[in-house]
């Protein structure tokens, strides 16, 4: 490898959009309202899953923009201190997914006029950031001619945690992109079984390349009411009247996901396109996604940000997170403690879909 | 009931002795061996187990030695605060059962001669005080003739935790108490089947009444070193040689539980009586059996001494003891939660018994 094939190669016309939302109720109560998901550093590595995502994308494009919520815009600076303060959009509330990315490309065209954007959760996990970046390159190509674009994750297993897109046909000019026949919400375990026997789908990570005309066209025809509302507060939003515009039109946004507004309706039409990847991928939806990418210490116990002793009899593969304490196991398998200033949990690892249950009914 | 009723009937010739001694590993982290659980509160009452006792028997007599280990005296000393401080006994180490309640009858005996001595623990909760109190009387009684008697718990489960006691023969001029036939240790569970099967056994209390001459008879006679190691110790107690007298013999006394010692030979000789009795009684031994003796909230959780809230998902039966954040507890049965400052506890209730062995590990 020479000297110059080191050098990142950033992507001209590509813009990174960060929708940084999701509190990740099934992490409670390390993450909470105040403290969502995307600003922890749940495996201990020293930085958030947002600076994470930001560092895995900065070696192919400086243009970031991260949308968030205006409850959590002091902690996203805070974090990201390089970030320049026009790079952060602030939702007056939470719209999903399909106003968070479309207000994000209807600024990017009012200010720069089309680009190629890629959207990217800020709470996913990646192991191989450079396989994740030729996906990105890749995409970014199928994007260009007018398709949007979904990289799709090569499954693991029949899980029922992710939703899943079926491939179609190769594209004719664009070796390792297929058609993206249909969207699939979370399956039951035996349709997802189904769908790993046939081997023609992949789990849908949430991540959508296109231009953003062609992006916001689909948006007009499908959705015209929440496209006319985004560009006009797109239009507002480097002016001073953005918080009178916003105040106004913000709250009729229509509140749905990308998937239901864009991807599934334009599969159908056949404007959709997937490129397949097989790099390591986590959302890290619940404790039970967190353990297993964690590496348990002699004792088959995996501890997350904690220093204090971890004893453990008759308890197979338990997982300890937070706490000052010594903590001690016994007569439990794979049991779960987490341990905040604010609550204790003590979960069953089969149990850890249900977490948001208790979220809710108790402080932190 | 007339008034005259109503005044406790002491007993003249009686002296009560408490010793006063387990840590209860199986109560860690509640329970360590500077917090042991006779100075608990466990069922958050108010008074500690040792102060129960205290009171339990203060209607029999005003006679009474505690006796614990030099390192809980200051301890005793605060719960107790009017106990005169030649009823307290401190004990350099432990040495078992038989030392602690012969070095009580030959410092009674030093200091007035024959008496009756009744020896209870100082962390079993009996449920029903005045039934306890008629059956010390009633073995009082057969003490006096010259029998080692104890006092008997019918029992309601064949139980594994306590040891039995076989009764034999009714005594001829003693309605009520039987000749103590044989002394087992704690049962396997098909043992224990038969032996409630057969109708004939009772449980172990740890209670024992007896003559103080007839106790250190059979001491001498059984234990003769262990006999005069302690009558040299009482003989010296009152006086300025006690340290130098208990630093000079106190580590030769043989460490012996008074069941080996005294109960076990001596029911085969013929000199043991038991005194059935069906009060409430239990020695809380660990945290299944503390369960079991309190009452679940309206969510069929069982809490002491915390007044957070506990949330409950799939969980049946939890228990959580200590801690001042809330607890919620997902996809778990049967499970006890045990907060402290210095430790926590995730404790399966089938597996209560193996928490000594998570106790040595850890500190607290």
């Amino acid at each position: 490898m020479s000297a110059m094939d080191a050098v990142p190669q950033t992507i001209e016309d590509l813009v990174a959009v960060i929708p940084a939302g999701g509190v990740g109720s099934r992490l409670w109560p390390l993450s909470t309202p105040d403290r969502p998901k995307f600003l922890l550093d749940l495996r201990d590595t020293g930085s958030s899953m947002l600076q994470d995502t930001v560092e895995r994308l900065a070696p192919l494009t400086s243009a970031m923009l991260v949308v968030t919520g205006q409850r959590y815009a002091d902690a996203v600076r805070a974090q990201l201190p390089s970030l320049p303060s026009s790079q952060l959009l602030a939702e007056l509330s939470p719209r999903n997914s399909m106003a968070a990315i479309g207000l994000a490309a209807a600024v990017i065209e009012q200010r720069r006029g089309t680009a190629v954007i890629g959207s990217f959760a800020a709470d996913h996990v990646i192991g191989e950031p450079e396989a994740f970046r030729d996906a990105v390159r890749a995409a970014v190509e199928v994007a260009r001619v007018g398709k949007v674009v979904t990289i799709g994750i090569e499954p693991t297993e029949p899980s029922t945690a992710y939703g899943y897109i079926r491939q179609g046909e190769p594209l004719a000019d664009h070796e390792g992109a297929y058609d993206a026949a249909a969207f699939t919400e979370k399956p039951e375990a035996d349709t997802a079984a189904r769908m790993i026997a046939q081997g023609d789908h992949v789990w849908n990570a949430g991540m959508f390349v296109s231009r953003t005309d062609v992006l916001l066209g689909h948006l007009a025809r499908l959705q015209p009411t929440l496209h006319a509302g985004l560009r006009e507060i797109a239009a507002a939003w480097d002016t001073d009247e953005r918080d009178a515009v916003v105040e106004r039109v913000w709250s009729t946004l229509t509140s749905i996901a990308i998937d239901h507004a864009i991807a599934e309706p334009v599969a159908a039409e056949g404007g959709m396109a997937v490129v397949p990847a097989s790099f390591d991928w986590h959302d890290v939806g619940d404790f039970a996604s967190l353990a297993s990418l964690l590496t348990p210490n002699a004792d088959g116990v995996v501890t997350v940000r904690r220093s204090a002793p971890v004893t453990t009899v008759d308890a197979a593969r338990a997982m300890v997170v937070g706490g000052s304490v010594p903590v001690a196991i016994v007569g439990l398998d794979d049991v779960v403690v987490v341990h905040t200033e604010e609550a204790l949990l003590v979960l069953g690892r089969d149990a850890a879909q249900q977490v948001t249950r208790a979220s809710g009914t108790l402080p932190g």
